[in-house]
């Protein structure tokens, strides 16, 4: 008898390898210490912040998967992707201390980016609360951010109605300092989703606000473009924060809060590779995608999709 | 022992309360005798009259439901929606008598409409066949209308091979002289969703259609704009039968007959918009969503969102 | 115009009435001070506290809609119940605060109690964290309490692993000296759902175990009517805690936790019976049941059906 | 080129052919006028006439493509069932006018009856409200008749409030004079289930009435050996008529009104084993089963393999 | 007793007749020897050659029924469908030989082309290894064929690392001289869905290649313009191979591989009437259509309109 | 800053962690050269053998992540299991390739009984084909075998009509001499389920065939103790192929073959617990469900509720 047995893979591999096809999947790889990569990745599974039921703790694991469903080749640019992604996991949360799982994701991240690991970091929600303790880690390692925020909801919530859940993270932000107004672009914000309180919040602290009626008027590219260049006037990178619930519920139907009148994912796609193809923006958070009630991943597919755009938009530079 | 029992709300209350958030389903004022406001909504749970298996009736209950999701505010006007809509409740129903029941529908109408509540009529369906009753005791009440209607089908059947059903109410309101050919105006009708007889009964009783292609080639605007003026001159109001599947299966998953080759909800709330503008246009009833077999209630949530643009429109005006 | 408007019902009532049949929901009557009753109710919609992803917040409304598919009325008695059912409606929960959330059931709960409204308790959960919170409340009201608890796992766990989650509310209440260990009872303990450590610990406290095995051999019967008689000597009260996992998944396919060699419903409904004909039983809470993954509210019905078979009982003492 | 084409098959023929395996779908053979058979089969495709919205309108399909899981052969009794089933078809129903379905299955089946084409009589519904139109053609056509009703109701409601649905068949019958009260037996009624009025009214009228825990304590072969020999001898046939919701929702999850509490599939089958073996009992319909709301026609297969074991039955005399 | 039994249809016929419509699935009419139309339809229900898990084999059976959603009527071209489609039904397959299977499509094709029946046929797979053999059939009855292929894979694998699957219809087709590769027009092919080996192979054999970005660049009309003459000129015939996995999931839910980015079904349409009205196209193939796993048919629903705008166009030439 | 990073864990593990727990998924070792242990299992994911549409190739996976619902402990024998599972993995195999699938099965089988790892072997299916292989291999590494096969169908089809399908194998096995018939013990045999010519040629092989009426009638204990007793006499080994579909539907909903009459898991886990207890009952096989048609992994929860039964029982001898 042989050492190798015969026919066997270890349980869990995929059944089928064409020699010739690389799956993005494979471009993730577990962090080990020293080593350096253009991108980084980590899991951030709190959901249990939510105003709402939300599974969005499973994204992380469902994105990850989407990843099997693609290549790395992009026949478009004719190119390959071939730098690694560097997989630092999910960060360990409490089932029952919310305020402390918050606080465990902005130490976990402080850690992260102090590795000095990835040139970009790809950052996987859970619901939007996520992205307060990541800007936090995030500003408090590598300077000011501007932040591109796509997003149906402001997303600017009082926090004494229900603490810091995921209706608050900007308001926390400006707030606590961490993100001035002005360092702040909100596009794709949609009507009838949220108060007036809170529009006129954004426009008192400065924030730059595109509804979807700026959107389909002005364009994407437009909009983004004068605004990437005017944040990178001042800041020391910039970050993306990619609210799912952005677009309209027929292309990604498995957000908590979906709804018509949203943006298409062309659109988002378009926005996409205009940022990534820009050097200052070198962070996304992907939130907000609830793999419980989704129609057969289709949101974590749009989700792995981003990342592939942006890496694409990079590679391209 | 204090009288208020700490922490305790009403069974059914929502559990999340934001003090600047307004939730457009607070809207609705239950109807009390000499009330008045801009709005009024009637449910017309009729569904047993659909010529394939239908649970419309579930509709009226969905749709007031899906306005818990929305706010009453537009950031792309910077208004709050203000105005109450009075919810005259929903009209009771036999459960074996459908002719009945079509005659239960027009006479309620006729008693709401004669209380003189509101400046404008929600009416929410049911299957198509209540547009008939409805439209009976709208002009009854309030004399001549004029129509736009919706629909991925003319709804010209004749009555011999099944009785009044959801494929006839425009068949009996032109037959009957309540509505002559030319006061109505069919947008979004779809190839091979049709016969031809139909057709031709449109075209000989002077019915205005419009197809699919006549909506993407000239333009949703220019189309209604031009039959709204039309109307305008020869009716005491106009009335919008918005019959959901006029919408592509992407968009509507929940209508009974779905199909792909339709209007998407972009399109739509452009048309809903420019008609909820003109102050002859006074009332709209929607029809043929059935929420048993909709995806996360997608349809009833481009209804309620339907409401919204109405009356933000009028609202602008 | 008569003031009653012809046909019309308020939204949301139930289409057809028969003159003849009560509807179990109809015995629910919202609190009001000075109320007296047989029976109260108390929703309990916290699950954020569980270890897995639950639902169960839902539970209460799922519970109440699901005695609108019953009547009052037994054919096997040949009685109806009549005593109406206090209803104190849901207790208010921070959507971040879980600890907070705990101490406002515990509060909520005393304030009930001590109303002094009912002689029995219907406490829906929720997941079974919500026990630790009501019983600690009932016995500070009303004195020493025996419980028998319905359940396929312990919830035994130690609290410093995940804090005080759906798996630990009896560890909390015997450390704490809330409920002696020989003053629960413990039955349907199924195997390889539950540790060593934790059988061990039941064992150390005095708890008495049965399990599925003992169940089956000895019979729901013989098992409850010993120590409910053990009990009585000893306590003020009996209260029931039944977490809906003690079912067979076929027979309860809505609960976080569903397995195979579980107890059926028939076996249930028998225990339920001879319990609620004990005089010192009059408390009861139902826990583990998640209507978003249930099939058609199978669970939630088991439930409605439970209330009522305790309810039975209690009629014909 | 040969007049057969290589390989094909008529669409919608099955892929899969076993030369040994009849399957029981087989047995079925379109009516032509002057066969005669053991067995004949009528679709009564009623279901708008329920209550509550039901599906059960595409039952008879559902059955009859539920035989297809089926064969003919009986391993316990060591028979092939050979005589074939003459299938009527369904009957052709107006989607507006309920009552003249009523009429129209009432005429068809006299007619189908009135043919003298076979021995035993299965009639798919549809809901429970067929059973009225069948038993007065099946009366007409062969005179006195005792029933058998497998249910959870007793369906006996009164027709003003709500005309003649699915809840009302039996009265109707009794008082249309078509069946007399101790000509009516019913097996397997549910507590909680239906309303005093109706429980007394049964008793006034001479029904028998079984509950379910008469069918736990007495079991269902004493109490259906003792009323079939009752019925025998006063009436021309016996007829069954199966509500599935006579079944506990773990073995009947697609019925309309599920809940707990019901008889298991081993006593139902026992029960028409019974049944079917004895001479008198000629007729059987099957009701209540709605395929759209069912899980995986798990009901549906139930409805096939109770016509098996009635065909068995009656094979082995 | 008359011989006609009233009220009586056929089991499975359909319930509701308008006199005036005709559905579209009444154009089928079973092959009979000797007869002649525009259009001939056969079922290649094989899908156990796919790379994952897939029911595609039950598509054919699914898109037949979807005709019956539509009618033969379009109102945009005022004209009726009115040539029946010979269905010569499905071919029959071996649950265990896949390769025998492959070769009993080819063979039955032979058979069917060679009954010379039709102008064009519809070959509804399964998956898109049937396009492997379908394409040979027809070369070899009726000479050189350019393709048209719509699909978001090059499908160009090679054979070793899986046989003959749905990964390589065209890999095998230009390895064995079927098909040259300048014969090829690839549309819609998508971005990191491929391999680049694939992609380079596509180049080396000279396949005319067109990305999701050149299609939304271009303009679908002036790609397929261009190319439809360019391969009018050197072959005999033209042959679309439509992979429903080309459009988004947002319009093709039920296709095994589903993602963004891909073609909307008014791109596709307008794709098709392109080409149905150009006289050398006259096959095509529809494939990669899952109907386990799709939501309400709608890819299905797809297919079957696609099969009207390619018939509509032809009838308007 | 640290090596290690706080609060992280790497992707895809189990977020919450109880210090006593020690969950059945983790007795789960992969194989490596040398190891020993008293339980071995291996992955046997083929079903596109199956006669009808099956994704039983993903029930390996689904049962092992079964494991992780469940704990080590049998509270009712007070015993952990302790001995690891050494878990060889899954068996490789082509997409189109059947038969050369059926051949890796048993070369792998072969090769990894030879490493004499286990006493006792799981293999998990994957349709009922795979049994004719691992059979076949076990035979030839370790003796003559006796089979306790649990189905509701005698799989002993020609092979004529499809080939070594899922239908077949115990054919195979008796036919090529492998497994003599009267070493073959088939409990659990359903009515209406097979052909009179299997249930003759059963009788004509010696094979001792138990129906569902023999089940109930005689017990399962006494037909099991009898029939382990005599085959102990003649053989090397006794092997269980535990075909889940013997059970109920409304116990085993995943199976591809569901059906009522069948077998309830207390009895299989009764005859479960009895086979494990006896020392030549060393390997066992659990094939036939299929994981995307179940209802959330009910199935798979039932096979790895089985391995523990098995497990526990052996842990007793």
């Amino acid at each position: 008898m042989s050492e190798k047995l015969r026919h066997l893979k270890q349980a869990g591999q995929g059944a089928f390898v064409d020699r010739h096809t690389t799956r993005a999947k494979s471009l993730l790889h577990p962090y080990e210490k020293g080593v350096k990569s253009k991108y980084g990745l980590v899991g951030l599974p709190l959901s249990k912040t939510s105003i709402s039921h939300s599974g969005a703790s499973f994204a992380p694991a469902a994105i990850r998967e989407a990843l099997q469903s693609y290549t790395v080749y992009s026949g478009e640019a004719k190119v390959d992707l071939e730098e690694k992604i560097v997989d630092f996991g999910d960060v360990y949360l409490s089932p029952t201390n919310l305020i402390e799982n918050q606080h465990s994701l902005y130490e976990a991240l402080v850690d992260v980016f102090q590795t000095d690991t990835a040139e970009n970091y790809f950052l996987l929600g859970g619901d939007h609360s996520v992205s307060y303790s990541a800007m936090k880690a995030y500003k408090e390692v590598f300077g000011d951010i501007g932040v591109i925020q796509f997003d149906a909801h402001h997303d600017l919530r009082n926090t004494e109605d229900g603490g810091p859940t995921n209706g608050t993270p900007f308001r926390r932000l400006l707030t606590e300092g961490i993100l001035p107004g002005e360092n702040l672009v909100q596009v794709g914000i949609r009507d009838f989703t949220n108060a007036k309180a809170y529009d006129q919040y954004a426009e008192d602290q400065g924030v730059a606000v595109y509804t979807m009626a700026d959107v389909r008027q002005d364009g994407i590219e437009q909009i983004l473009s004068k605004e990437v260049e005017r944040l990178a006037g001042k800041v020391q990178a910039i970050y993306i924060s990619l609210d799912m619930d952005v677009l309209d519920q027929a292309f990604a139907p498995g957000c908590p809060a979906i709804g018509p009148g949203g943006m298409d994912t062309d659109t988002l796609f378009e926005g996409l590779s205009l940022l990534g193809g820009h050097d200052m923006v070198q962070a996304m958070d992907i939130v907000e995608i609830d793999p419980t009630i989704d129609f057969r991943n289709m949101t974590s597919r749009v989700a792995a999709y981003s990342l592939l755009q942006f890496m694409k938009a990079k590679g391209m530079r």
